[in-house]
């Protein structure tokens, strides 16, 4: 059985919940990394409640140590299961803070969700598997990983440099046959923080107007189904009624 | 039945004929578009002998008239069959050329295969498709589409003129349901010019070296398949030993 | 006296007079090019009672043979004057109209005026000064150079096309001593296009939120001045208050 | 007198020293911040010694009340002289590492250097000169801004980041009159760092394969000079012998 790991999973309705369903669904088992561990704890029983396989791994991405003990269990998953052949970082947060009143100690806690903690589990992952000589990472971006405008200065930073970490690895661990791709996710997620901290944006958008996390689920999904003689790096995804 | 129209097939070994299949297994009639009609009439009996729906329509996609006929035919393609939902534009032709020897009129060739021929399949597809708000058009591009460099001015200005239509039709159309991609191919194809043309590249390239077309038209139907609430604009696929 | 040539000269206000008053001033020859007589014959005129010197070039840059005229000019500009060591592509004209409703004379005409021209007047360039070692093109973008939207499909497909020429170029040239650059101009341009025909927006702007042509064409000269150790390749230029 | 602020400067011929000598030489009271004091001062003293005006800030970037210090200062740099109105953030170093072997200390160094030191100097210039109107802040990156490649991950991750800093706060205060651009050095710098670190490579490229100190510094004061009817937000400098 083929091993997962969904780093930065959350809520239920949050895209790493969904990336853990699309991906045992799929057979792999999943390792559900996340801060809080009754809410991975309860989306690993949930998975294994719907005949999957999962467990739960408490972790910081954010703290080398946590990570490293994340990936020796990637490494050796258990009996009957291969180490892991697929990772996807998920983790990161997001709110408008005008640049004049950032603190520096905000800043930085955006770069160490955002893009440092990508960079520990990247590492980690490709020293898994690059001597494998196979396996996907899979990078979250945003439009601000590609464009910086007010208020998001902080975030936008983070984010574009976890696109350099990813565009890198690419680069260097792609002619050892490791795919990684980094996917710009342009609009509003129809998950928990959206849905629980602006129901009112998120009526005014509809259905039609927010990202469904099993649309996006299931293109993180054919991203690693991609024969390398045709991997994508960078893809895009927005609701269809999305300005962009 | 769904209809299908890939415009911009030759040989068998090429990406167009490599779509028509995919769209074909996938349950599509075929309308299978070329401006050599020996070529394209081979391969719609390919598919119809393997099982599938196709039928050949002899095309210039530089020809205003040529490409509206096609697109009556893809709005009534005949009993039990549903106007198109699915276009690729996948014409084009490659060349060094030196920009001080480039002729105007080989500069304006190359603009009227790679570009101007899209435009008239774009605008015809979406003619056709937005007022039924569904379907997806696809258009080839190349690296060249995001970058000049010597040798290449000619082609290049045809593919980022070409890549410009794609985004204005998708900024326009897809919300009103129509989903627009672009496809910057990186690498040699696997393909029939590659192959014939070029085979002592095609042999140091090897097998990994270059984009199989079957692996390419995987990722188009993927592209297809998206649900509207995760839509992409912009793929890029290349072998995974390209340098990029 | 060195000698500079200006492609795209119309009205007095418009951004090519400009162009051929900065180039004037700092003592270069100007040859005046456009498409209608009376009116490079007047700014030349304008230019001599100011002390340059500067001469009317009829010319259609879309018509090779007509640019090839200039250039042979351009070569010999008669006595006590060097061959052209600095060229500017201003030519180009923008309307909007949906995609729909664009006919394929249209797009083409945009592609001509927009691209095919600066083609010619890049390769013609490239024939004069490259083998001279020494010279500044410089091509004038939009923002549609960079990013398509609804209902500027053709002319972003045109400026695109304009963009890769210029960047092939500056690949291949620039190794020679021939500084290729392009120029972004984002924003609404105080000059007689728009005064005239849209005077209600230029008003609503006000003078703060157009680009003045004078300070556009002093970014033109100082890209010229730039030593070689040094060189730009793209340059963006926007009033202070225009959103981007 | 006006007053321009110069961060990150280290040896006599690095950029940050040729920044200060070109603000001196147009008029401008220098700031010479930098972390040590010796070469600040030397370099201070030796504007004075040319006729300019200046003096040593010893600052630590990478440090909020450091940098809050300068600022105090930028903002009453003494009698006979204006507030700051122009601001350089030079600071930042380079090191290729193979991403496996880059420690979490070593990704944040680069970090700290490249990327927060360049927010805080940044957001305390925009306080400092938002308020008044008008000014200029410019930042340097490297074409590690916009690419990331093997070995180079913890450099593009920071300079991606200090690019997003700069494209947000140029849209934020640019509509205030507050200029800010993105400078992106593509290719080696005729500096000290090269030239005493690595001769060999210094000598292959030769004196016109390396940016000029000087020229880049004449870029920069350009920039300052533009009027704010037409701004650049970014722009690229490179030897013209540089392929890109």
């Amino acid at each position: 059985m083929p091993t997962a790991v969904v780093v930065g999973v959350g809520a239920e309705q949050g895209l790493g919940a969904a990336l853990c369903r699309r991906f045992a669904r799929a057979g792999h088992h999943v390792l559900v990394a996340g801060r809080t561990q009754a809410r991975i704890a309860g989306i690993a029983a949930g998975l294994a409640a719907a005949g999957g396989s999962a467990e739960a791994v408490p972790t910081d991405a954010t703290v080398e140590a946590e990570v490293a003990r994340l990936f020796a269990r990637a490494a050796a998953p258990g009996p009957g299961r291969e180490p892991a052949d697929l990772v996807a970082f998920n983790a990161g947060n997001n709110r408008r803070i005008d640049i004049l009143d950032v603190a520096a100690a905000e800043f930085e806690d955006f770069w160490r969700v955002g893009c440092l903690a990508g960079f520990l589990v990247g590492r980690e992952a490709a020293r898994l598997m690059a001597p494998l000589g196979r396996g996907t990472i899979l990078f979250t971006g945003a439009s601000a990983s590609l464009r910086g405008k007010p208020g998001y200065a902080h975030f936008a930073a983070a984010k574009a440099g976890l696109r350099m970490v990813a565009q890198s690895m690419a680069r260097e661990f792609g002619p050892q046959g490791l795919h990684v791709a980094h996917v710009v996710i342009d609009g509003g997620i129809a998950g928990e923080r959206l849905l629980t901290r602006a129901p009112a944006l998120a009526e005014a958008r509809g259905e039609d107007g927010l990202l469904s996390v099993e649309a996006i689920a299931e293109s993180y999904w054919q991203l690693h189904r991609q024969h390398r003689s045709a991997w994508t790096q960078e893809i895009d995804l927005r609701p269809f009624r999305e300005p962009f």
